[in-house]
């Protein structure tokens, strides 16, 4: 019903970091998919296989410095069914080990099926009175284009979850619409924004920050800080540090004085640590992503001080 | 690379409807259910068996007269990763009846994982040097608040491919953004309209339609033949008929002169034609079903006459 559990996880590991699984296979070491290639051939099964077992692997060393995981949808879809098959996989395990999931799905439809999306990703499916959690993530990142936030606010209500709407996102092209202006002079964004700030009054949290959340790029750091003044209700979803180009003094506006608001995402720079690191070998790679993991938690850290409640 | 063989395909059937496949346990006939969860429990992939047999007899039944089918990923999703498998299978069996396969997934998402999505939905995947189809569709509607459509632009491009950009949606809230007016005069759907022209140059067609179509709701004519007049390249893709209220008066406008440049969907109207029916047996429900979509037809074709190239 709102992020106070994921705000209960970054106060106890004094980290504003969520770990971006989007595992390609040129990111995972060659050990793993040769196992995997073994039992199942050059295949999507294969694929996928070697997918989760690169996901467990990370999930092993992150879990107790790191409280959430960002599996990103698309990554599991491009193997067909059997991706998505290591995605609930990768989302139970996560689980298992206390972790925070959010699913980046950036869903979006009409209402009644806004409303199978949020069941699937996020509640439960019944099956003829048989109630089955699909993939059973705690939050889901939205798309709000097309207005039909509720049926995902309804679902969350029942079951303590959270969602995320896109706002400002990282890419270069975002502004294309995103920052056009409307005729009472505020920008797309700017409207997103405040439609979140209105949202989230349905799911309010003990922090002071709803269930509804905001995804807002590292890579505009002036619009990080704006919004983070005017939607003080707003927790921030920041995806665009390391490999897209934000740095700490980037992601630093997002937060409050207390070191709350926002969750900092870090994807190819944690899962691809052992690409850089000269001389590892390669079945090291998840202790590889434990350093870069902490590396960049002191780096937040160092701008934001400690995190109160 | 454009929409010649979706048009083909409703010149060659004198039909411009396409068969929404969003099936719901509740459309389904007991008879089917009772089979799939013999066999499977009443688990996950028990529905998932029950909406595929669903799926095959409605296909049996429309792929001479109906030219394409639509998918709803999120009917899917909300059986986990084997309702996703259910909507692999249900793609493959449409294209081997010759049926053009739009995908409703409405995916979005910064420029790599833009990627990912085009790959996994209309391209191909590469598992180490081995090429396979994740999904294998013709076709994918996509949400363009990133501004992110090149990647899908240039997966089609290799592919003889197309996307549909959401426009303006169906749904009642659609207007809380869609209709809002920006600085320059113009509605948001009318600007993503443009844009929808502007990528469709990259992807021409020999009937004068992009490969780059937009969503434009039944319930909105009034939008509906602004848009056909204003964005002359541009196909539609238009839900909403029957069950959302959507009228053949209501989508006459987005047709041109030639009785082209727009498909129109139908998914409960088709799917749930035998519950209306009095005195039908459940088995015959695909017979019920291919009565509804010709009533569909003709009752379009009433109002736009014969279809010319």
């Amino acid at each position: 019903m709102s992020f106070d559990r994921l705000i209960d996880g970054i106060v106890k590991m004094q980290n504003p970091t969520v770990a971006g699984l989007d595992p390609k296979l040129d990111f995972i070491p060659d050990y793993i998919k040769e196992n995997a290639y073994m039992e199942y051939g050059k295949t999507l099964e294969g694929a996928a296989a070697a997918l989760f077992e690169f996901n467990k692997g990370l999930i092993d060393e992150l879990y107790d410095i790191v409280p959430a995981v960002k599996p990103q949808a698309a990554y599991y879809e491009m193997y067909g069914w059997s991706g998505v098959h290591a995605l609930q996989k990768t989302i139970a395990y996560a689980k298992s080990k206390g972790m925070f999931v959010i699913t980046d799905g950036k869903r979006n439809d009409i209402g009644t099926t806004m409303e199978a999306y949020a069941k699937a990703h996020l509640g439960i499916t019944d099956v003829d009175g048989e109630k089955i959690e699909a993939f059973g993530a705690d939050a889901l990142t939205v798309n709000g284009y097309l207005g039909t936030v509720k049926p995902v606010l309804d679902v969350c209500k029942d079951s303590d979850k959270g969602l995320f709407i896109l706002v400002k996102t990282s890419n270069k092209s975002s502004g294309e619409l995103q920052d056009r202006i409307f005729d009472d002079g505020k920008t797309v964004y700017r409207t997103m924004g405040d439609m979140c700030e209105n949202w989230g009054r349905e799911l309010p949290g003990k922090y002071g920050y709803s269930g509804v959340g905001a995804v807002v790029g590292a890579t505009y750091p002036q619009q990080l800080g704006e919004l983070r003044k005017t939607l003080p209700h707003t927790f921030f979803l920041v995806p665009g540090y390391g490999a897209q180009g934000g740095g700490a003094a980037d992601v630093a506006p997002a937060f409050d004085g207390r070191g709350l608001g926002a969750i900092i995402n870090s994807s190819r720079g944690i899962m691809c640590a052992w690409k850089k690191e000269v001389g590892i070998e390669p079945r090291n790679y998840a202790q590889a992503a434990r350093r870069e993991a902490l590396r960049m938690r002191d780096e937040i850290v160092a701008y934001i001080g400690q995190i109160k409640k």
